[in-house]
């Protein structure tokens, strides 16, 4: 973060390096495929019509263009430099810029911070230089920035051969810069249009993060597709994806290293401070981002995006000319949660009786018989998006569309479909030459070879039309009462302490008394009615059932009274350096469904909930989900019918429906302690949390707070 | 099956209609584009030898050939009958081709079994004749045969339009006509040779299965692509699949209707009655089928499969110019099962001193420096293959490897290395004009744009290759003692009747005592050891727990005594009716891992075994598995690490690693059990199962056999 300047300077910084007025290019070569001369020849290709300033001490002209032994040379005020010279000249030459008033610098030069130390120092540097002077810096080590309408390419990637396409709503933010180039190649071969391609390389300055907040608030970007394989700023990333999503732009993120073999890779690739992947998934379902995992997946749901329908809800309508590819998208569309809902009884009858070979549910098998009379297929699919309402719609006619008795009379009735219900998304799957297809495309439909792909792009869409529907709803406070900020010990607290501090949160804590001595636990146990359990208490004690100090099942007042020196007995036995201090007695609790509530704090997002299901559950499945704090009663909700085991808490034989109410308000409590205390804590573990059946509400059996300062002290010993 | 007619006999009629030499045409129309012109046109276009014979009645020539009124009047012997004429004249066709001694017929004609019942009584008329005469029949209501050798193309679909392709390796068997024919057209644009294309569509005769039989032994197929919703013979599948495994040919499969939604939508096309979807699971686990989800991820493998190489082994090599790609790549091949497997120390320091740069562990990024001297990358890529011992590679090039300046170093230095390593399977993740990546096709690499389809059909190819490897292991019976066959009572089984008869399988079940009287009790308990178990027993005593007939951890003789006339009476009292036969008393038995071991009777295949976790993990997770009875120990062993749950029963916190080897011994008589009572049996439970830890064996703490003769009884009543 550039100390000295405002938001503005900076945004205004990173537009001038994506619609420069003038450009230098330091280390331009006569060679238009070396990396200092491959910039050059793009943007005079493509009619860049700015000024542009070859810089190169040992020519006088490059590529025909008068050329400047020095920045401190060039006559004019310079808007971006593109910096392609070896790494050991680089953090002079940036000086040079710098002090030119030069706005912006891309930075192709390898040998930095993925280089060792050395490239380290190098790039704190410029860091620094950034820091001072305000310049905005890319990379270095990036393959630089695609700017479609600036027709500005300061990049020296071989996807410029052959010419660059036309604008297009797609901008591709990546901090590699040959996966995002790879991604620009792949989408124009598909003809999907590109605004922008910028890669970030390895951040000393302009980040993933940001490029995604400037993205979301520029006019010609609709779609958003980013690669990272770790961000260094949480909080950044998540004004960036909340701006997305409040400007109604669909961001589409592969986060890399998921896998322990992909995050070795990762480490090797960029050494970036990544947090943990898991915390990626809880950052991308709160604020909407599809978490792509291939190119393919990626583009198709960019392309579907292109037609800016984001529906309001899951249903999917599906004609075909094939049963058995019916069956077949049937089954994968309910895969993906899309919901293939029938059609009603009295709509099956009109379609039956316009076409009755066809089989009405859903899917509507209209059979090869349409093409016999396509004002058929028009009118059934238009009873079909009517009085189905389905939100999707995909409908299968694979080569059969380009047959030449086709094309026309389909295309009619398309067109006519089209303007009947302008706001649903209709899917194609289709096949044919490529100027057939265009036809199809030209007519406002999506077109897809398979049909599954189109389905899987369907059931992305529909997530982000939730996710921009529950805008306010889902991830912000909801207007609960603000509790007091608690001090913490900079040592491990008990788990008396621990109750107590959860207990003030908000969250229910089973009842109980921290005895002192034998006759106290034998009063307690009295008090609080038998059978009961006894635990060790103490901050040094994180262990108690291996050391043997928690004892379940007593069943009278003189039980607990003679197993409160038993318990210290056998703790010191097993541990002679804990103080335990007294002995927690509480009641025995049968039932209910035991469950985990954790709060972790990431190094990159700050504190996360955790929320699973306990005992094997979470050590077999680990079936958990996590959420970052704070969040709402909706978010909790989601949570907790997010994890594969839910079922449990609906209820299932043996098992009555779970008081998920009580559930879901102890979630929001921690999540609002875990955000109010993120800087002095480390982790909180409550396991096992029962909740009982619907009305009986929820308790926490077991609950461990660490401060970070008792974490500190740890590392410190 | 045609009762009268030899195995042999049979498939010579199939094989007159894959390869016929001379062919009728019932129903020939003079206009090419229509159902009974088309087939005519395409053999004539794509230049079939085989006499042909057109049959209209209303005419004397059909596109330039004499033609005939009648089956009954073509002089010459005739192989096979296209019938392409309404429903209602079929019949009398086929009997007039029956009477003339023709070998096959293909019929197109709809409005069979899946129109109604009077379709469904012509269709049986239609089995009829072909049990009777022997004349083999493909369809009703299917789109024929696309036969590539013979240039036999008897089909009405389109996909003939503009010709046929060069026959391949790839035999395409499907129920669905549309279905079928879309795949070869995917095939057909992406130059994937094609050997036949069969559909079935109704199978009034030929069927799915009989097919993939003969395609595994066809000479000229070597991959094979299969469709279905279900079929109705399972062991005629299972042998054809044997077949095609014993051959070394893979099945890639899709069998649609998993989903309610897709079983709702296959029920309304085809009428087919369809094996619970999990049990074809089972069964293509067992003999090595890939079962594919989507058209893509089908003909994705198919594709890989022309290179013929199966890997003995998962490690994937990736090489990559991206660093972000190799770590993508990392995280899919992880996800999909491969074992990115690092490079060996040594090696590592092979190629790091060979391109500094690089980094060297597996992903190896080359980066683009290798672009400066492709014999480098040669070099690394041959010290990888040979030092890393990678089963799989796959090298991603994207766009870099279309550049003019690349092709030829690169395919120079990928000639040498597909020589020195011809049995590696090798991908190319590349992107490019069409003949700049048939270069590379023709180099004898597979290539693949997105890196991660090549990864994904990487997998199934190791997949196929362990299958091929396990022929004679896996599946059958190892060398157990054949135990006798018992009868079978023709009611529900008691409890302690299901006890004796598993233990007499072979299952190891808990000790216990039959008590007859309050007296019995009291001295099976002092014998067992308290605590005990009391349960009635009784034959029809299904729900013992809900009828308060249990009682668990019984402390004294005299509590048992006291409760044997408790559970009488409780029994009594809630369901007046039932007759028990004693109590069960039998210890309480602490610890080890729940399970679920239970037998269920398929319709299409027969006797399966099931294997999951016990208690909430089946009723929440389903996390079970199916097998085929009967197995062997090493398929066992497959069954039990194959469930999502596994990771208990290897031992997590809390909980030692379980005896495996007893459980897979209890499978296996299990499943000897059902394979040898399949006729008589309805279903068995065994739950729980308990597995304690290793060398500690494992019980059936519960059981419940119900015989075939029960379950007809109960649905007389």
């Amino acid at each position: 973060m550039q100390k000295g300047f405002s938001a503005l300077d900076r945004r205004a910084g990173l537009i001038s390096l994506l619609e420069p007025g003038s450009v230098a290019i330091v280390g331009a070569s006569d060679d238009p495929a070396r990396i200092g001369g491959r910039p050059l020849r793009y943007m005079r290709e493509a009619g860049f019509d700015g000024a542009i300033y070859p810089v190169n001490p040992n020519r006088e002209m490059v590529q025909g263009l008068k050329t400047f032994a020095s920045v401190r040379d060039i006559p004019e005020p310079v808007d971006c430099v593109i910096i392609a010279v070896p790494a050991k000249i680089v953090v002079k030459t940036l000086e040079d810029c710098a002090a030119m008033g030069v706005k912006s610098a891309v930075i192709f030069s390898s040998g930095f911070a993925e280089a060792g130390s050395d490239g380290e120092a190098m790039q704190a540097q410029l860091s620094d230089i950034a820091e001072s002077s305000g310049i905005r810096i890319l990379g270095p080590n990036c393959l630089g920035i695609l700017s479609f309408k600036a027709r500005f390419f300061a990049t020296f990637s071989a996807s410029g051969d052959g010419g660059f396409t036309a604008p297009g709503p797609l901008a591709i933010i990546s901090q590699s810069g040959a996966y995002g180039t790879h991604l620009y190649a792949v989408a124009r071969s598909w003809g999907l249009g590109v605004s922008h391609v910028i890669t970030t390389g390895n951040e000393c300055d302009i980040d993933v993060a940001e490029c995604i907040g400037w993205a979301a608030e520029a006019d010609e970007v609709k779609i958003i597709a980013a690669y990272a394989e770790g961000v260094k700023d949480g909080p950044a990333l998540i004004r960036s994806l909340k701006l997305a999503r409040a400007n109604n732009k669909p961001v589409i993120f592969m986060k890399a290293g998921c896998s322990e073999e992909g995050a070795a890779a990762a480490v090797s690739h960029t050494a970036s401070l990544a947090g943990a992947d898991e915390i990626y998934d809880a950052v991308f379902s709160q604020y909407g981002v599809h978490r792509a995992g291939t190119t393919e997946e990626m583009l198709d749901i960019a392309y579907a995006c292109t037609a800016g329908i984001y529906p309001a809800g899951n249903r999917i309508g599906l004609v075909t000319i094939s049963g058995g590819v019916g069956v077949l998208m049937a089954d994968y569309a309910n895969k993906l949660g899309l919901h293939v809902a029938p059609m009603p009884k009295a709509a099956q009858e009109k379609l039956k009786a316009a076409l009755p070979f066809a089989s009405p549910r859903n899917p509507v098998d209209a059979t090869a018989q349409i093409f016999n009379d396509l004002t058929l297929f028009g009118k059934n699919f238009s009873i079909m998006l009517d009085e189905g309402k389905y939100d999707v719609a995909v409908a299968f006619f694979t080569i059969a569309a380009a047959s030449p008795y086709i094309v026309d009379p389909l295309l009619k009735e398309l067109d006519i479909l089209r303007k009947r219900f302008p706001d649903r998304l209709i899917f194609l799957s289709l096949m044919g030459p490529g100027e057939i297809v265009a036809r199809y495309r030209n007519a406002g439909y999506l077109t897809f070879e398979d049909p599954c792909r189109a389905i899987a792009a369907a059931s992305a869409l529909v997530g982000f039309g939730a996710s921009f529907a529950s805008i306010g709803s889902s991830t912000t406070h909801d207007t609960g009462e603000t509790r007091p900020r608690k001090q913490l010990p900079a040592r491990p607290l008990s788990e008396w302490e621990s109750r107590e501090l959860l207990a003030s949160a908000g969250i229910p804590v089973i009842e109980g008394k921290l005895a002192k001595n034998a006759e106290q636990a034998a009063q307690a146990a009295a008090a609080l009615g038998c059978p009961v359990v006894l635990k060790i208490n103490g901050a040094d004690i994180s262990h108690k059932t291996e050391l043997g100090g928690v004892e379940l099942n007593i069943a009278t007042p003189d039980g607990a009274r003679r197993l409160y020196d038993e318990l210290r007995a056998r703790v010191r036995k097993h541990a002679p350096d804990v103080q335990p201090d007294g002995v927690i007695v509480a009641p025995m609790i049968g039932g209910g469904v035991e469950t985990i509530l954790g709060v972790q704090l990431d190094p990159v997002f700050g504190p996360a909930v955790m929320f699973g299901l306990g005992g094997v559950f979470v050590e077999v499945f680990r079936d958990v989900v996590f959420r970052l704090a704070p969040f709402s009663r909706d978010e909790a909700m989601k949570m907790i019918f997010g994890i594969k085991g839910a079922k449990l808490l609906r209820g299932v034989r043996g098992h009555p429906p779970s008081d998920v109410d009580a559930l879901a308000d102890a979630l929001v409590a921690l999540s609002r302690f875990a955000d109010g205390h993120g800087d002095i804590l480390a982790s909180i573990d409550i396991n096992p949390f029962v909740v009982f059946p619907e009305g009986r509400g929820a308790l926490a059996l077991d609950c461990l707070v660490v401060p970070k300062g008792a974490v500190a002290l740890e590392q410190k010993n």
